[in-house]
């Protein structure tokens, strides 16, 4: 097990409905010095590509990216989930379905921070049907980007999102692939890596 | 002028309403570098006093709040601006009126992640009435904890919020304190410091 699965069987808590709780470390809570090493773990992942910029979505994402975009080197941008008065009128748009808050969200990012020369690793802290990640892709196109990868913290390996995206093509990195839950037992059991 | 006034003055933009728009590295796109200085800076200003947890509210407050709570070595736990199912039922709530946005939200922190015996650090990238930090505060009482400081990247401080917060006594220290802001001219004038 590598040290985020190790976290998540310590500090993890599996609910029905196929929830994964890890708000104690790593979406309310913040274990910094975890973050520090996921942002460590991506860079060794993707430090073989050229890297611009660190894109990711509001809000628990911005705390991964952050220590990824200071391994890099590189400006981090998050997308916002609904039109601020504090962004001009100038953004790319993209249609998301939240699983967690079951509801649909537009996402926003300024077209001032992504242009066509640049190289973007997308980065968030879950994986499920993937709704997020194919919204953060679509923007990152319509600027005529580079889709460098995709860094997940979390991947839910039992549902849809990941499978599809490795489909597709991308580069997508998960650190802790989750493949059962068992809320009854308390149990997970993860995806073998190298 | 210090490091963040400086930069307010090259990247920063003055717009009509009391906008000062900062997205090109505050909060929007982010400079790691920027962000990991104000860390060391709130360090600074705040190192002879107990800390042990930082706590700020989504979304960009998360990235001004990971340097700070990396540099005092403790957890950082950022406030929830709507409910979530994946939020345990056990949580203080704190109502808050959105200036930016132009409405109410409840905010939210787990009743597990404050505690009374908690020393807290509020951050936050923005203070103008202060709304967010009221209901941040709000938070840190009903737990019984103790309000350790507020530590603001940007004050405007032609608005109430920081001359009532100080009045109440409050530790509230602000990188960069704007006292007047004309968008005809695109001039920022800050306030003195030590």
């Amino acid at each position: 097990m590598n040290f985020l699965e190790e976290r998540i069987m310590k500090d993890g808590v599996v609910k029905e409905g196929n929830v994964l709780k890890v708000d104690s470390f790593l979406n309310h809570q913040m274990d910094i010095a975890l973050l520090d090493e996921i942002g460590k773990e991506f860079h060794r992942r993707f430090s073989h590509k050229k890297v611009t910029k660190v894109l990711t979505i509001e809000a628990s994402g911005i705390a991964i990216a952050y220590p990824v975009a200071k391994e890099f080197g590189v400006p981090m941008v998050f997308a916002k989930k609904s039109k601020s008065i504090n962004l001009d009128g100038d953004m790319y748009v993209a249609e998301v379905v939240s699983y967690t808050h079951k509801n649909r969200n537009q996402i926003i990012v300024s077209k001032k921070f992504i242009t066509a020369e640049d190289h973007v690793l997308i980065i968030d802290d879950f994986l499920a049907n993937g709704c997020a990640l194919e919204g953060l892709i679509s923007i990152v196109k319509e600027a005529g980007a580079t889709v460098v990868g995709l860094g997940i913290a979390i991947e839910k390996g039992f549902q849809v999102g990941g499978a599809a995206l490795r489909e597709k093509g991308y580069d997508l990195q998960s650190i802790a692939i989750v493949d059962e839950m068992d809320p009854a037992k308390g149990t997970v059991v993860f995806r073998p890596q190298d």
